[in-house]
């Protein structure tokens, strides 16, 4: 946490009007944004809990611009945070710019001294989050997310990369801990012990938050998932993939906001996906206009959920067919008709331990938005707290099953059977 | 491998004249040699695979000075090897010289620039594996190695630090990927294939070799290791802990050469111990003036070989107990009388998963020494090349399973009675 704890020398955080004549100083910028600097608007929107973002608009064109804060936006300057997460921000957007083309923001500049990066303007995406609480279906997402998880995972792991290759990668995030370390104390730890920071919508779920504190099967389910975080150096993460990191059209969709990139496990970004999905199809109960107003909506979303696994897992393996040039699983070792078979047989094998962390990590992720730290809109914006923590109590419930008997869960079909039954249960307040 | 595949400005092979010139000029040196630089004795004794290894006598004390080749040693310059390989031996022992005091050689001077690192003189101390062929007891072995052991990989592990410093030290030696390629290339990939530099006692094992080449069993468990070996970052390991890396005396142990050092699964470094032992118990028939005559040796193997496992786990977790200051398993999640019970209860799940760690990369060392480049002198020495077949066989039926059937070794003792029986059995040729 030290790295940065004081800013370097020329950083400063700057307002609207320095940020006006930086990109007047910046040609490509400029360029973009056309017409002079006197006419550019500038505002700041940054609605996250950690940063400045700045939307410029131009005579042609519109930028976005994200400049860290040496602390923690949200909470201020008790929580020092380093700049250095801009750095692995431009990095992350880099490879996944490279292995995902078109589905990441365009980077136009970056500006190492003031945590900057200025990339395109993102218009008219929204956050998908807020379209899935306004009950929105998205029919290009499952293709996108899919290419998007599949191609950064299986190109940054030893299934693509020499091992030297990957190693250098290893060690260019490995000072982003800072970052790491929020993940590991607000999902991996605080919502299961008492934090000052948890908060859950009470008093209804008072009794759910003392049982979660109190379930020493999940704290060992939840440690073992800690722990792998902590040293299963398998892929490089975006580190932070929730439907609050998503902007989409009906068309298209973009990934953003990698800045807690770290090489780990895949299934915690994948995780991070289906259960922010699941979120989405339990919380819509609190949305309805009328009962079974959004069922085709929900049914959609349970649709997408079986179909991000199944497409993620048949993109990875048919990247591992045709593009495996890593040290793992040397081809050489599976020659012959009954080799490739073998090897075949292998990969499905390896898949299906990764369902395993997905099922798992999911789990982690739904529980530390209901009583962690962090929230989200679509559970904190059914204004009804009572029927809002039925909502919250039964993805509990399902999150619950899932991290503590992940292996009785070996299809995605059963999860979402398993969410149908958690959306049709009435917890007893 | 392109790090210093050109050596770096300053790197000279040193003659035995050079290093006379050489220690004269490093104040500690001298004076731990004592006496005029003339009358001091200079040998190169190195018999091992990569390096220069000079012992230097004084009037008073000896030195021991290791120098990096650019190459490896056993193969020539063909075969580029970064000199980097001394800075992270340096490291590694440095490291162990922390946590392990007494029982590795200590540093007295280190050279970056000629890659030369100088230490203790280790007198009378001998290789290890030469006392096992000899059938020499060492009864301080199994403390002294289990200390050793437990104590590195714990106080390197996320059990014992802070997810920050744990990620440093994994970015620390990440540079050390051409040593890491290495055992990749000959312990997890070759033994398996048709490789050039592959050898084995034929005729007697063209048929094993062959059959090793064409398991497919065998294949999926040694990529699952090797996979292990390649993303599992869960402790700083040795990295080349044989029998050969060990020297002892009596009532002494120093565990030498970790130039091998990064971080990798801790069942790499007591599988290479336990392997060794195996291997010394299975080759011993074919040293014995006549039957039963190294009975009372062999018996004393087979028990160190259970006491490593057992005196390693039983130091482990009471590290653990005692010293866990590390992010994973957070104690605050395990309070009260049941919660310390309930972490009790997923240490010891914990060291048995390590356990199945530990029998895989055990098979795996042995499989390379039989079937792989380099071989060892417990089976070398044996000049009845039948006989010594004979004994390799034996070795390589009991990996194979402990490869392929890890999970039927639920404890040390189905082992070392599967070595009983494979001691036992007579191949066909």
């Amino acid at each position: 946490m030290t790295l940065h704890a004081v800013p370097p020398e020329g950083y400063r955080i700057l307002r609207e009007g320095d940020l006006r004549d930086y990109l007047a100083g910046i040609p490509a910028a400029a360029a973009q944004l056309g017409g002079p600097p006197d006419g550019w608007s500038i505002n700041e929107v940054g609605d996250g809990n950690l940063n400045l973002v700045f939307i410029v608009k131009g005579a042609s064109d519109g930028l976005a611009v994200k400049q860290a804060l040496p602390y923690v936006r949200l909470v201020g300057e008790s929580w020092p945070l380093p700049l250095s997460r801009s750095h692995y921000e431009y990095l992350a957007l880099t490879h996944q710019a490279r292995l995902a083309p078109g589905l990441v923001p365009a980077v136009l500049h970056h500006d190492e001294q003031l945590a900057l990066v200025a990339m395109e303007l993102l218009e008219p995406h929204i956050i998908m989050r807020k379209g899935l609480v306004a009950g929105t279906i998205y029919p290009a997402f499952v293709d996108h997310i899919t290419i998007f998880m599949a191609r950064t995972l299986f190109f940054s792991s030893d299934l693509a990369l020499p091992a030297a290759q990957k190693k250098e990668a290893i060690a260019a995030f490995a000072g982003n801990h800072a970052l790491c370390k929020i993940t590991e104390d607000l999902i991996f730890t605080d919502p299961y012990r008492v934090a000052e920071q948890n908060r859950w919508t009470s008093p209804w779920l008072d009794a759910a938050a003392a049982q979660f504190r109190d379930d020493l099967d999940l704290h060992v389910a939840i440690s073992r998932l800690k722990l792998k975080f902590l040293s299963h150096a398998q892929a490089l993460l975006h580190g932070d993939l929730h439907t609050g990191s998503i902007m989409v059209t009906a068309r298209e969709t973009r990934v953003i906001d990698p800045e807690f990139a770290f090489y780990g496990p895949m299934g915690f970004d994948i995780g991070a996906v289906i259960a922010n999905l699941l979120m989405a199809y339990l919380a819509s109960a609190g949305h309805e206009s009328e009962p079974g107003a959004r069922s085709a909506f929900e049914a959609w979303l349970l649709e997408t959920i079986e179909q991000v696994w199944s497409e993620f897992a048949r993109k990875f393996l048919q990247l591992w067919r045709t593009e495996a040039k890593g040290d793992a699983y040397p081809v050489s070792l599976f020659p012959g008709e009954a080799g490739a078979a073998r090897l075949e047989r292998e990969r499905q094998a390896y898949v299906a331990r990764l369902f395993q962390d997905t099922i798992g990590f999911t789990a982690a992720k739904i529980i530390r938005r209901i009583l962690g730290l962090a929230h989200n809109i679509d559970f904190e914006l059914i204004e009804d707290t009572r029927l809002r923590a039925t909502c919250e109590a039964r993805s509990l419930r399902l999150a619950r099953k899932m991290m503590v008997d992940a292996a009785s869960f070996t299809t995605i079909g059963a999860v979402t059977q398993a969410a149908r039954a958690a959306r049709e249960w009435q917890p007893e307040f």
